[in-house]
């Protein structure tokens, strides 16, 4: 008998036929010099990819250029590996219904935009959108964690989101103290049941929030619905482009104009008439609402909105670096409209004629344009989902090209993507300090990119060197559905903590042995202390009917030291990472012994890290 | 007025310096030739590795080589991606409450195990456990969804799962029939509020599902608490590493012995003693429980479980690809222990002594050693957590060892890996095509591997090349946490379908156009189908109090065109893939107009792919 493991394919040559069943490879892939890109073990990414995760409910951040998922950050959704929709603590902040359980467990996130300082990310927060329940979500970028989150008042389909990027009013305030939200459909105001069958009464709303205290502070009244959300270095306009300023209320309305909008915004306007009580009130809410629709907006001087007319149905709109230009997309028209910061400030000074007349540029780059991002040498980078590629194009070239000059070579360079992109977005590309290094495609089809998993893809995102004159594609990376947008921050702007500060907790549990258990009627509260490989306490006992709540904080002070803590049958499972305090609440309606483990490993005897939960029958 | 957009740093330098935050690189990485393993875009990986997803409640496919998360497959928790338990049919595999709400919305996945078909991969179904509310889940291979979930009767702690290879009584079949579950955690039986204070008459059962009905065929007593499973290839053998074989109830009193057990399970002589009737119920269960306590089975010749004495607290039990060892590691011994495969089946025809000279090796390989993988030419490699290292040895020397050869060689290299290593796999490394190509080292912290993102960090994978003598590295993945165990097959085992067949659906919406409103007292019933860029109905109007079912079919027919279905403000969102039917049934509780809009990008026209819910004041 041979004693040797000689297994039945000793020697078998690696397996590297083709599956079956998996697709063939795509002809000739574009790609030439990735590998100098490969972000071999042990080295750090260069910057932060910070991404919204559509109807995930989530965000996301990957490493660019590595593409790896570093952190999934639960907002809108829940979360059961952090306890996200669990906790007390995370529920406190998601919403509850009277009863206690959540009021929402879905959104569809969108846009991330980040806190700026003198033009560029600052690290401090990014803010998210819920298209969904018309929700508005901030991270800290100290911790990554969702710290509030905001219902938005008579709206429906929060989509565009931006923050401010220096005060309009005080210009010596150069960071970002407002966030603002463009709502993308219009309904009755308020939305109570009034109304329904009228479409002409519907409305759509601009939301400006505090970025501190997450408070609405006044909402703007447009005609149309607003897609996208941006804002000029100056802090002065913020603009949203528009479908559907047909108001319609069927799909085939939404398309009949020839041309919609970008609509601007003069925020100081807005709030002098907020200040002047030149608002409405909906319903019952205090928000003020101001008249921002183009009828009662007419006189440039006292206008607090600037229609801009481009093609129908555009698709986005972004700032170009310097702040002089917005970028509106075609969508369904092969152009892209590049509208002056500087004559929209003009034409609210009433020294312009025609909103129209702010356009300075509108080529022709392809068809199904959506979205443009920019370099450091004054090229502009759109997606065209219906050509799946991205065009190059500069700026200047483009106005020069509108101004007459047949000789401007607006269009430098094409790269086919894969497939059908939806955002796109450069390294730092936000902000005054674009350093045209990557551009990311964030592509809406894989389809045969990557081995089949079944009648589901991924999404395909596609890093692209934008360093020299022609485009070259670095990789490929996977993404669960569904990505739309994403800002790339270079890794110096982000300062985390390693650990968190227990005093930050107000119900901290600060003796390590704690086994405290306070009884107040049929109210019982556990609090217990984690240090590896225990609890502090191996079993306590509570009666059938009690409603208990369990406050843990873990004493370990190694970074990543975290523990868990689920408890068979009542459905709880959450984390607690070093020296943080969370606690849950449930009522032990089940009978028996129920192990409380340690759900996240954290020492060679994690498995023996329990604590016995003991209900005896009522 | 220069009219280019010349940003204010124009030919800055790439900003590569070292973030002030991020941690300096480890030095020197160990990693050499994996360049030439990079998966280039538009290539496919040779190999799907399908991953437990821990407290996420999930299963993740990655591709191998490139690391690449390929899909997310929502199990035990909640995804509002696909609608994973929101829709009607998702939550009736999950499971509900009498009142229709999900029973659970936490889980946390350890093992996954695939079926076999002559020792191998099938590519029909993998097998996953729910350790924190006792299920064990099955996903299909051909759509990577999960298709059905059973609750295990008198168990808590659902640790270990394996499937078994070969009918242990009709060896004509030879393929997957039944899953064998672990449990780990001791509970009174039933565990209903009886016997909650005394901790001897707590047991731990070992259960047996059928593959194809998911329904519980036996259980079978044991002493101490089950860790992983494992079964051999002749089929005849199931077994699980133990730990607290003192049943004490306390983290202390679970590691006083100085030995635990692996305890083999005689499949056919337990389903023998069932079909004898020599079982015991449980409480209102029908389930049979056998004895498989060690002091019932004492007698070889009938005993139907075999205790092997290992060093205390093992961690970990593999199978060798040729089937003729079961290796345990020791975690809190530095050993592992090689246990003969024909030696436990000799021991149960009587032909031995006792348990443990089933042992034919126990060679020291390292601290913390957790669990072992297999290449094709009989060497073994075993993740040490607590020297964050994989050692490689080779199991023949550590028989010759064992047998007092003081020359055989039996580790033959180490390797770093980055840090504290959980479970390690090879490629097809749990069948009899081991290939020898890949180990993959789930590590269980990541510390300075990746930009920091806070607090809490992600995990590493990292991929080492094991064709030659010496281990190399190749690159480190990103995961969230926590993954724990994952098989790794070869990308021609799995076949899957690109689109759903509508006849499948018994409440399919076969009609593109309809328009179907059904009311029956205060239930209404919607029937719509998607088809890019419209839903078939452009509005529906119910009333306030109504419980209204929509069921949606998605026309469309090519492959990914998925739609999706959010309904705004009532926490609705879900997807429907080509030919796909889902539904969701909810109280029509608010007034007013609710924009019911597709999630999923599916077309240029996406965002005006709307339909107006309608709910009227009542």
């Amino acid at each position: 008998m041979s004693l040797g493991l000689t297994a039945c394919k000793e020697n078998a040559p690696p397996k590297t036929e083709p599956a079956a069943s998996a697709p063939a490879p795509v002809a000739a892939a574009p790609a030439a010099s990735h590998g100098k890109f490969e972000v071999p073990p042990g080295q750090l990414d260069d910057y932060y990819s910070i991404s919204s995760g559509g109807h995930s409910g989530e965000v996301r951040i990957y490493g660019v250029p590595s593409g790896r998922e570093i952190k999934r950050i639960p907002v809108f959704n829940i979360d059961p590996m952090v306890g996200w929709g669990i906790t007390n603590e995370s529920k406190a902040i998601i919403g509850t219904k009277p009863d206690g359980s959540l009021k929402y467990k879905t959104g569809d996130t969108h846009h991330v935009h980040g806190s700026y300082t003198d033009g560029t990310y600052d690290g401090k927060y990014v803010w998210v959108n819920d298209k969904l329940h018309g929700r508005v979500a901030r991270i800290r970028c100290d911790t990554f964690e969702c710290d509030k989150i905001t219902e938005l008042p008579n709206i429906q389909g929060q989509h565009g989101l931006f923050t401010d990027k220096r005060d309009p009013v005080d210009q010596s305030i150069n960071h970002t103290t407002r966030v603002f939200a463009g709502a993308e459909f219009h309904i009755p105001l308020p939305n109570d049941g009034r109304d329904v069958n009228s479409p002409e009464k519907y409305g759509c709303l601009f939301t400006c929030l505090d970025a501190d205290s997450m408070e609405v502070k006044w909402q703007c009244h447009v005609d149309g619905n607003m897609d996208l959300v941006a804002t000029s270095y100056d802090g002065k306009l913020a603009a949203s482009n528009q479908y559907n300023t047909e108001n319609g209320v069927h799909y085939e309305d939404m398309m009949s104009a020839e041309r919609d909008a970008c609509v601007f915004f003069n925020i100081a306007r807005i709030e002098e008439a907020v200040k002047a009580g030149k608002f409405v009130t909906i319903g019952d809410l205090k928000v003020p609402v101001v008249d921002g629709r183009a009828k009662a907006n007419a006189d440039p001087k006292t206008a607090l909105t600037c229609y801009v007319p481009v093609p129908k149905n555009p698709h986005g709109v972004n700032v170009s670096p310097d702040g002089k230009y917005f970028v509106c997309s075609g969508k369904l028209s092969p152009t892209a409209t590049v509208i002056a910061t500087e004559l929209v400030e003009k034409w609210f000074d009433g020294e312009g004629k025609e909103p129209r007349d702010c356009v300075v540029g509108e080529p022709e780059i392809g068809l199904g344009p959506l979205h443009t991002a920019f370099d450091n040498k004054g090229n502009a980078y759109t997606t065209l989902f219906l050509d799946s590629m991205i065009v190059k194009w500069n700026v200047d070239a483009a106005i020069k090209s509108f101004a007459g000059d047949k000789n401007a070579k607006v269009v430098l360079d094409r790269i086919d993507v894969h497939y059908q992109p939806g955002h796109g977005y450069t390294s730092m590309g936000e902000t005054k300090e674009a350093d045209g290094r990557f551009f990311n495609s964030g592509n809406k089809f894989s389809k045969d990119r990557f081995l089949p998993v079944g009648p589901l893809h991924c999404e395909t995102e596609q890093l692209i060197d934008i360093t020299s004159d022609k485009m070259v594609l670095i990789s490929d990376h996977t993404a669960y559905p569904e990505p739309h947008d994403a800002i790339i921050v270079a890794r110096n702007k982000i300062k985390t903590r390693q650990i968190y500060d227990m005093d930050e907790f107000p119900h901290a549990v600060k003796d390590p042995k704690s086994q405290t258990i306070t009884r107040n009627g049929k109210k019982v509260t556990i609090q217990l202390a984690s240090q590896a490989p225990a609890y502090s306490m191996r079993e306590f006992t509570v009666k059938q009917g009690d409603e208990v709540t369990i406050i843990l904080t873990n004493h370990d002070k190694v970074e990543d030291l975290t523990h868990g803590f689920g408890i068979p049958k009542y459905d709880i499972c959450f984390i607690v990472n070093p020296q943080q305090t969370a606690s849950v609440t449930f009522k032990a309606d089940k009978p028996g012994v129920f192990w409380c483990y340690c759900t996240h490993f954290c020492h060679a005897l994690h498995l023996e890290m329990r604590s016995r939960l003991i209900v005896e029958k009522a």
